[in-house]
């Protein structure tokens, strides 16, 4: 239970209470994640439907030479906590200050920005580890004309799949630009979305059968969890669905028309993440009503072996209580059958209020 | 309640955890239901006022045989696991990738896509089979000049009104168009749902009785379950309303005046459906509040019991243990009428706090 | 308790349970009705300033000859379940079919049409008939330029105020065209909302008291089925408002601005009906809420009784246990004042017990 | 309690039973409240910067000269229980039926109609009594090119303040036309809502402080009394805010731009008194809830007390009624110290019992 | 417990029952703080890239002549409470009255006024003091064309960060114009704000380990407090997010394009902040139900407890009662193993139970 509430802390990195860089001038680079120590890596794939170019630039000066006009470029930043390079990437690809500092900090929420030369968004990428956690991940994306550079925290992603159809030299993503490959990671994040819910489907459904076997107060802090947990991750995602439709419906010469088809088809997906959303906090509300239920029917259980317990030997405690009274002139103690007689009336009011117990149906 | 519950999941389809194709191109024909084993079987409707043809083709050849300019055809499509089969189905009609995607995802929510030649909307058909069961068959529409093409999961279908319909020469149906046709189908598919909520509402007055009538646990699971199912049904026909009213505006030349007036009919049929859905969750929450209500009442009860008998008993059992004491000097027990005395004063105990309960409403 | 569920059940007749007329075309023509083996019966009364007629037309021939150009028609419909004569005077008086379904559709939602020679209307009479039931009927009215036809399931309803004024040569209705005789029946049915409205807070208020005074387990039967009873009322009542909305912006030559004047104060009405409406639904979870306390609350007496029973005479059980016990030794047994100064000891831990209770609270 | 509750219905005069005018033509000047017997009384003042006038007309034709088109007239009708008169004086003033008729309903909502020549606006006054009871008073007033007039129910009123800023010559008011005298009126009205919410706010602090110190049932019904006590005014209140903006927002000319900068000023508290209210009602039901959370607390206690008692005593009891057994061959009783070591066994178990409970933090 | 409460009210400054200066005429400059007794201090700083001037006139003169058109202004005005002071300054400054009252009343909900020459905001601003309690403190501003004058309540600020950026001769502030600094001065308020989510955040974290460790009455007040403190915070929060967005929109020449770039990534961090609020709201409300699960979970114990000692030993009672009974024949009481067959049976008893509540999990 701990360990889990533990890992969950973590691994959201706190995003309800960031402390932003206070009295800073706005617009400075400023890295808001655990600082991981690892370098910046940048890796280039430059394409289009012929030629295909891995290139690991060493430095800025390899960055600036591998641009060619005619291919489409995937820049991939990842590590964003040296400032300075990122300052220097970024005036190399001129992008704004605030573009720059929305980066790099990793408490951004989800938006969209649209510039003349290019559009910037900031998402969360959310996956499941090894370890079956969920793991929040920052990403700032920015579409130029001819590339699309992907600035993330760490260098496991999501994209390999779109990596693998870049390869295939048939794909569909070959024949087309830069907007397409912004479609294609974006709609890699979204999906990678629909893991997560099935994580807390299946989640879910175990604490309902807990709930349902064995309602110690343990499920209702896990359930507890999983209403924060869900709370957390619809504050993570649920800003996507604006942003696509922004993208579906944008006036930017950036992104063709035929792409606006592609992203419609996302729109949809964030629409039905959001509506699954819902219901899992509906369902969680029911999951904590349908315990607090339990709770009380186990509570009658056991005041009903206590009311049968005690409506049946009080009485006949008392019954036994009377023949031990110490009276000079009680008949009863000196007839023949008078032990035997007080049996029988014990017997017959044992009896009795067991038949009374099993018409409540307590028994 | 298991049974009910494994059913649940069965029918319903896990509405709630479909793992996307991940990792596959945008515009792939994946076919995401449970695969039937099942071949796709096409058959084929022509009719206008006066004449009518019914065609099983057995190839797509047969198909683009079967198309004349004069007929109003509704092409159905059955089983739609065979990708292969739909794709090529699909170029042959002249649909776009993306449509043939939507139509065999069985996940897919329902949506209305506008093109330039045709009208695109994906459906969930419910409909309560022979074991009285909710089913859930997706549904996918398009609507072309002079044609109506349905993809669907199973030959079961709630058509078969609109078909003796259709055969009936003086019927309205076979004077109008390919729209009206749509229409009718749409129809069709919204009077059943009017079934789905008459099977709720019968649900929700038997868990009534039985709330009413005997509480138990099992009771609580079954509203739980019941508002559960209540969700996954209304994400399935709430985006129907939205569907009905972009078609009763839509600009699009393939759909008349005319039609949008009948149209504005399933709109107000869509209305009553979401209405009554958002009545049977506020029915089904206060289901589990007079469940609850009904627990505590029980519990009340129990207690009453145990109050009474231990209040009446305990004291009695007190007075016997005094005459039961071995002290020297305890003249009343010596007295003529000291035991006839004690069996007095507890039994005008008795009768007191009878009287006392009798008083407080308790017996 | 449950004759009150029985006839709600019947009264507001199954709103939420229609099963459409699956399988028949649109514009069918068909009774949803209990069939009432009543005939249609047509009364009609011509008036202008000067005239009034009353006629009761045998034929549809007389109700065609009763038509005076000069004059305005109220043309009512008592009893709509005879099929083939709605659709002749329906033809007669040149309605759409669709109309003439709505129309005799006792399930149909409340609703406004606006066609180019007639606006079309669909209402629910609500009344308290005899014996203090609420009656719900269905409703339709067709307002063409010089007359208003009334579709109504039965004879009763809720227009003699409004008979009453016309048969009243000096009212302003005299001197008003078709328009203003459709207000004025709009008005008499949204002024017995008020009615039903009053009933409803009489019914909460004596909850109220039950609540306060007794709280047994019917009362919470009681809140659950007024809050149902609420709900069913707020769907056959809260479209009116949007109707009158508008009817009251309607670019219709049929309604004059004046006309328009008037129907402002009904949407008034309508505003402070669904406020009410709105409000009892808080004021029944009030009350079930307050139920709920009151339960707890008599729970807690229960718990205190038993407490301060046992917590008295089970030490003093005890004590006399000590002394009833057999040892060779026990000194105290052959003391003078041995069984007073255990009569002390008891009194002593009674007095004490009932002091800690009562600084408690408890008595 | 009950008094309480008698006067709440009393001073809020059923607003939710308002049986309207049934059957009464619409236009008909109706007065709607309890008959107070009192005459009608009119009193005008005419001021300009320079000039002021106090004028007390005894009949419609001195209103009619007091007239006088260069100076401001606020003309003050109190008591609205005589139609006759109020008829004459709106057919002097030039009023519109429609208008006189929701002049004197005191059920009448809130509302704000603009016509031609002069706005019509209804407010509900409330304010505090000696008794320190809120009050609600049925206000109407209406703006014309020169004057406003005013309907209130009875002489009490809010307005001394504004009558004592019109006397004293230097104040902006005099300065000023209509507009701002009703803009003024208006003001006062809403500012004595604050002192409602204070009221209020004064009431939600004293049940916390009974919440917190003694929950009893009284308290609940107290706040249950509360919760519908805010309900209420908030339907008095409410509306009020919409019509501020529409008057900010008219195209009248009898409103001048000067003036709806004020008036913004009182949107700016309307915004305000909705918001107090809206927070008020999620406190009266943290109240609830807090006392539902002390209620249990309390059987908690309960509880305890019981489980300690019955725990220590009962085992106890079981030991000494071993030694009241009358065996022939009980060893134990003829021990020298068998009566001594029983004692020791008892204060063990009693000790033991007492560090178990103390560990549990029961005690 | 009582001195947190205590100490909320003095702080948060009872937002709720402020009682506006009724009777006053509108516009009249009236102090609703608590009065400090302190002097309102002025403070200037004059700067642009060049130059930097700090100013502390002593009078209305020397602030008049401080002014230099090619200069940024800072007006800082500490201490509002003289009233005749602020009356002047506001006509040296050429501000409307309305103007002037709002800026000195501490009550004035947050809001933004335009006007040709300036605009006019009210804020609060939230910081935490020493004793990490939330100190609310009223806060007005003017931009004008070249100065910003800012009106607070104290002199202590949240300004300090801006106040260094200024004096650093490189900072971009300098650079910049009024509407900068405006924006530099709201940032820095707004970036307070997320002090204080944390400080809440860290409230409910703490409470949810008290929850689960230790739920006493104490806890359950404390999250009520919590609940309402989130209220109160929100109320004074909420309306900024509008406030900016409306600058971002605004026509007005005296804010540039390029500041709106920089607003609106204020706008992003107030949607956040007010996400942050509904989060903890909800967050609140579980903390609330955990509490009560809790409790009803040592209830549980509690009765387990009472049940287990109580059906062990009421039982073995009545056995021990049997033979305490003092008939003349009771053949066991001579049997030679009677007694120890007695205890044989009471031990097969006592363990029989124990193992029956095991096996229901109560042990």
């Amino acid at each position: 239970m701990a360990t889990k509430k533990q890992r969950l802390k973590q691994k959201l990195s706190k995003p309800l209470n960031l402390r932003k860089n206070i009295n800073k001038a706005p617009g400075t680079v400023t890295y808001m994640g655990v600082r991981e120590g690892s370098l910046t890596t940048v890796s280039i794939i430059n394409y289009d439907e012929e030629v295909i170019e891995f290139i690991a630039p060493n430095s800025l000066e390899e960055i600036k030479e591998s641009e060619k006009s005619h291919l489409t470029s995937w820049i991939d930043v990842a590590g964003i906590s040296d400032e300075a390079y990122i300052d220097n990437l970024g005036k190399l690809l001129g992008l704004n200050p605030l573009v720059l500092e929305d980066a790099v900090n990793t408490q951004q929420r989800p938006k969209i920005d649209e510039y003349d030369a290019y559009i910037f968004g900031v998402f969360n990428m959310l996956y499941l580890n090894e370890q079956h956690e969920i793991v929040s991940e920052h990403l700032a994306m920015v579409l130029t004309e001819k590339s699309v550079v992907v600035f993330q925290e760490l260098k496991d992603d999501v994209f390999n799949g779109v990596r693998e159809r870049i390869k295939n030299k048939s794909g569909r993503i070959r024949t087309r630009g830069a907007d397409y490959l912004f479609f294609a990671l974006l709609d890699a994040i979204v999906d990678n979305y629909f893991a997560i819910l099935e994580h807390i489907n299946d989640t879910i459904e175990s604490l309902e059968d807990e709930v349902y076997d064995n309602p110690t107060p343990e499920v209702a802090h896990k359930i507890q969890d999983l209403k924060k947990e869900v709370l957390k991750i619809r504050r993570k995602i649920a800003p996507v669905k604006e942003i696509v439709s922004r993208l579906v419906e944008t006036q930017s010469k950036l992104i063709s028309s035929d792409t606006k088809l592609f992203l419609r088809d996302v729109q949809d997906h964030c629409i039905e993440i959001n509506e699954s959303l819902q219901i899992y906090r509906e369902m969680s509300m029911s999951l904590m009503e349908m315990y607090m239920s339990n709770m009380s029917n186990k509570m009658n259980e056991v005041m009903k072996v206590l009311t049968i317990m005690a409506s049946i030997f009080i009485p006949l405690t008392f019954i036994v209580g009377v023949y031990g009274m110490n009276f000079d002139h009680m008949p009863e103690l000196h007839w023949d059958y008078g032990y035997l007689g007080v049996w029988g009336i014990m017997i017959a009011m044992f009896v009795g209020l067991l038949i009374y117990f099993k018409s409540k149906n307590w028994l």
